[in-house]
């Protein structure tokens, strides 16, 4: 395993991000971990095991078993095992498994210990790396959750192998994200110019493409790591568009990282629109999104605004009633701003195009 | 109100303990909160008030309901009102309410603000100070939980008058507890010294003992505020005792304050057994306990002793398998240690004595 990264967090905690070589790089360093340990899969990422290690649990996959009743199987789990509050809960699997495995260990007597091993795309760039978990809660996504941080993120390509090809691009959706939102261009050249390689998922090439994509995650986590000063939010550029799109479709007519490239693309329009972004980076932006084949030029029928317009209103990043969404001015300068609702129906409906 | 305290807590956080003079200089403070709120009481806190606040949510009160069901409850109306991630959860009851709430409250959006008012002696003094959220799980109680410590925790020791005398005894139980944990002895003197005034309820001498009481309970927590240094589980003494005592009664054949009178008992006479205790400090405790008339004298049966000792085993605050004891070597100095179950079950079974 090799040392890739240290996003540090609250509280004086810390991630590390560990990449393996391959998959027995990966079962030996998860063999090291002594005690008592927990694991928890669904029934995808335990098919990429011959024979499953002891003291399991396997979930039904998918977003619709990301609630409560989910987390009760994996805490009575851990007293049936009879873990122990240093004992290490290891999720292993995409984003549902990561986010509520990390929600069960944080509330298992307070706070036990975690590591997080992603097994598709979007987990790995996104959702195992800064501390965020959750559940899905009356019809609104990751409503109800906490912060806390793996002390180990186990990276491992391989695993990305068997993953079918739409979850794959659903994690280049994140990707591109982060690609547009630092400063530094190595990220958008590296997509640019290894078009190929990743979408043949290369090994070496992936690796180095995570690589460069958490390290733009952790830094905007690190600078705001609960969520308080706004900063940490700018990761939410094109999830408010994002959300609202997965819940009027009840979570599944988009994959989550191809309705963020949609959101991102109509955010850019938006601005351009509002006179706050540059019509030259918007146009470098969706190159990018065309090139990877981000369908950024579908738009919602008339008659599903109403309910679009009400899962805008239930995204938990509103605050006190107004909800703000991310926008761009240029390459790394995101900013927090109301919108003007006619302006946002007009890139969003097929009926003002 | 009079800011009687600040608690310094984990990640910068603090709460800060406020006295109310009466009622309605309570109310009065309750109703400068600006933005949305939502009130959680359960049936007993609520008849404290003649016509409730608005957006409130009114549970069935005890520990049986202290379980995801009725986080459930408190959450769906937050959903249901509108809460946003700078709304405020207000707590306001005993110890069951002010746990749940503040769970909810940090789960909500990974996150909501949080006021506590403690109606019970022993939430005043032990729950709503120091961030410990919970609800029971798989019939061990507490396991499941978060710290998230409210901003304001509001006293006000005129609820305390309908408050049923077994309870009012039962918040005695962690007074004293405190009163023996620190090096300073004006806790204990305050006690042996207004034990009339102080079983009258009187308002000033309440509160003047209340606020001596959190002080003490700040001086650990400030320390070691989320419990990974042992110095915050000193604040436990009296606990595995009497956790085990009751779960294996099914939490309800002793109150909680007075099943920690109890343990305290028990983990100083098993000090003395053990050699590690001295006997003029167990003895001057004694004096305190009986002076408020705890039945120190009690012991389990016989045929009790394999569920209090499978109780015992599911303590939370068990590492690794091992169960540590808080023990006092004198006034003011706890330790940790493993004990022996021979002598362990001389001071809790009746057969022996």
């Amino acid at each position: 395993m090799e040392k890739a990264l240290e996003v540090k967090l609250q509280d004086g905690k810390k991630s590390e991000v560990l990449v393996a070589n391959d998959i027995k790089d990966l079962s030996h360093h998860l063999s090291s971990y002594g005690g008592n340990v927990l694991w928890v899969f669904d029934r995808n990422s335990a098919s990429l095991f011959t024979s499953l290690p002891d003291q399991n649990v396997v979930l039904e996959p998918g977003e619709i078993h990301k609630g409560w009743r989910s987390i009760e199987i994996i805490l009575s789990a851990a007293v049936e095992y009879g873990l122990a509050r240093d004992s290490i809960f290891i999720g292993f699997g995409g984003g549902v498994i990561c986010d509520m495995t990390a929600l069960a260990s944080s509330l298992y007597m307070r706070g036990a210990r975690l590591v997080l091993v992603p097994t598709t795309l979007l987990c790995m760039v996104d959702a195992s790396v800064g501390g965020k978990t959750a559940i899905d809660f009356s019809n609104a996504k990751n409503l109800i959750g906490s912060f806390y941080p793996a002390e180990e993120v186990l990276i491992c390509t391989d695993t990305l192998r068997t993953l079918p090809e739409n979850e794959y691009r659903s994690g280049l959706g994140e990707v591109v994200k982060h690609a547009f939102l630092t400063k530094n261009d190595d990220l958008y050249k590296f997509m640019m110019d290894n078009h190929e390689k990743i979408m043949a998922r290369d090994r070496a090439t992936v690796s180095e493409m995570v690589k460069l994509s958490i390290a733009v995650k952790a830094e905007f986590i690190e600078k705001d790591p609960t969520e308080k000063k706004g900063i940490r939010s700018f990761l939410n550029l094109g999830h408010t568009f994002a959300h609202a799109l997965e819940s009027s479709g009840n979570f599944s007519s988009f994959s989550h990282g191809k309705a963020v490239a949609w959101g991102i693309s109509r955010a850019l329009e938006l601005g351009v629109l509002m006179g706050v972004t540059e019509e030259s980076y918007q146009k470098k932006c969706d190159e990018l999104l065309r090139k990877y084949k981000f369908d950024i030029d579908y738009r919602i029928g008339r008659g599903d605004w109403i309910s679009f317009y009400q899962a805008l209103g239930k995204d938990k990043k509103k605050l006190s009633g107004e909800v703000k969404f991310v926008l761009m001015k240029g390459q790394g300068e995101p900013f927090l701003s109301p919108v003007d609702i006619s302006l946002l129906k007009k890139v969003v409906i097929t009926y003002y195009r």
